[in-house]
């Protein structure tokens, strides 16, 4: 997979992008990666990139120009066109399944503004997705465009080992993932739960199951009612419940 | 605020704690972080600081070690207890409401895990807040935190000049913005709505809130049940939906 970052700020994503899995799968050849500051494709004299919302108003707006030209060097010789995802709090919610769908792309463009808003027609004649990664405030698209990329680099086949996989993986299963423990059983006086240690797989895979129904019921009710749940998950949440 | 954040990867962060508001925020003296790598307090002889599971399965757990001695070595000479954010799948989902409440914090410390589980211990006895900025699966909770921070740091006092604030402060009018046009009027034959150019400020307004409900309408209807709406909003909201 390769992708583009339209970015003002390319300084911010050579750490991120040269650790980690995604410094592996750049290795591996699975992920290629290029930073583009849209500055350099300005025709403004000042080498300014946004300007004053028509109609007034605080803040600045990024300009169509330099973001249309610099996405069009980049697709000049694209037989296909790629996605083109605008960061933006506006967007769809983030999600694994939309990782999940970008994954099996070839080629993904980003585009990241900076403390302000897009102008109109960028969103409406530029772009294929536009992607939020939750409700909060951040200062650019930089650190969304980050996380989406780290999200679906890691679905890439070859990416991943079996080490680097599980445990953490919650939210393909459906529900919030059951308490870890490791070495030393007895941590300061604090200690690993005896069902661990017994040896006997059968209660621990279920002291596991009704764990994470467990969690799931009492901090994210929400995931439950999309989770499709067995019928030995159905009467371990009743037993939850009736607790 | 001071943030200290413990991690195995402390070269993943450097870009972002050094461009744009963060930067200035320390320049400015609002801002101070240090990036602990945990591995440092590992007691173990190779340098390890995860171990097998208990009871079997997939994967690598922390060692609650590391992470309870870097704490306490960061903690040590405090009077009051830092708030400390395990970033995790698990966690309450991240909002502009939760930046909201850690910006009033002096002090806060991250805990990032890395590809795997957090001994339970960690979470149980160790810190006072557990946070997952989406629903989609990240290979550490590096990219988790510079979200937190990025937006905790830009709310606090005098680190965003008036330049930066605004237009896609979304969140905080729980309805999403009206879109934004700049110069040209008209960009390749794509033209600005006529209302912008019209200089009519109480029409402009009009046309603004409403459409910002009716992109909120259509794209996120589940805010729209949180805002408190005036008695024109809902009159326009009315208008919308009747179309």
């Amino acid at each position: 997979m390769h992708i583009d970052v339209l970015t003002l700020f390319p300084e911010m994503f050579t750490g991120v992008f040269q650790s980690s899995i995604l410094r592996k799968a750049t290795e591996r050849g699975k992920f290629s990666y290029n930073l583009v500051n849209f500055r350099d494709y300005t025709d403004n004299k000042h080498n300014k990139v946004d300007d004053y919302p028509y109609g007034g108003g605080a803040g600045m707006v990024l300009s169509p120009q330099p973001v249309f030209d610099a996405v069009e060097s980049i697709t000049s010789e694209n037989t296909k066109k790629p996605r083109i995802v605008l960061m933006c709090p506006q967007g769809e919610t983030y999600s694994q399944t939309k990782a999940e769908e970008l994954a099996k792309e070839d080629h993904l463009i980003f585009i990241c503004g900076h403390y302000e808003g897009y102008d109109e027609r960028i969103r409406e004649n530029l772009v294929t997705d536009e992607i939020s990664i939750g409700d909060y405030v951040l200062t650019g698209g930089e650190l969304g465009a980050m996380v989406v990329v780290d999200s679906v680099v890691r679905l890439l086949p070859d990416v991943l080992g079996n080490k680097d996989s599980a445990p953490q993986d919650s939210f393909s299963t459906g529900l919030l993932e059951h308490p870890h423990y490791t070495r030393p059983a007895d941590f300061r006086g604090m200690k690993v739960p005896d069902v661990l240690l017994s040896g006997n797989h059968a209660k621990i895979e279920t002291w596991r199951k009704e764990q994470s129904l467990k969690r799931t019921y009492e901090r994210r009710k929400d995931l439950l009612s999309s989770s499709d749940l067995s019928e030995e998950e159905k009467q371990l949440l009743n037993r939850i419940k009736g607790k």
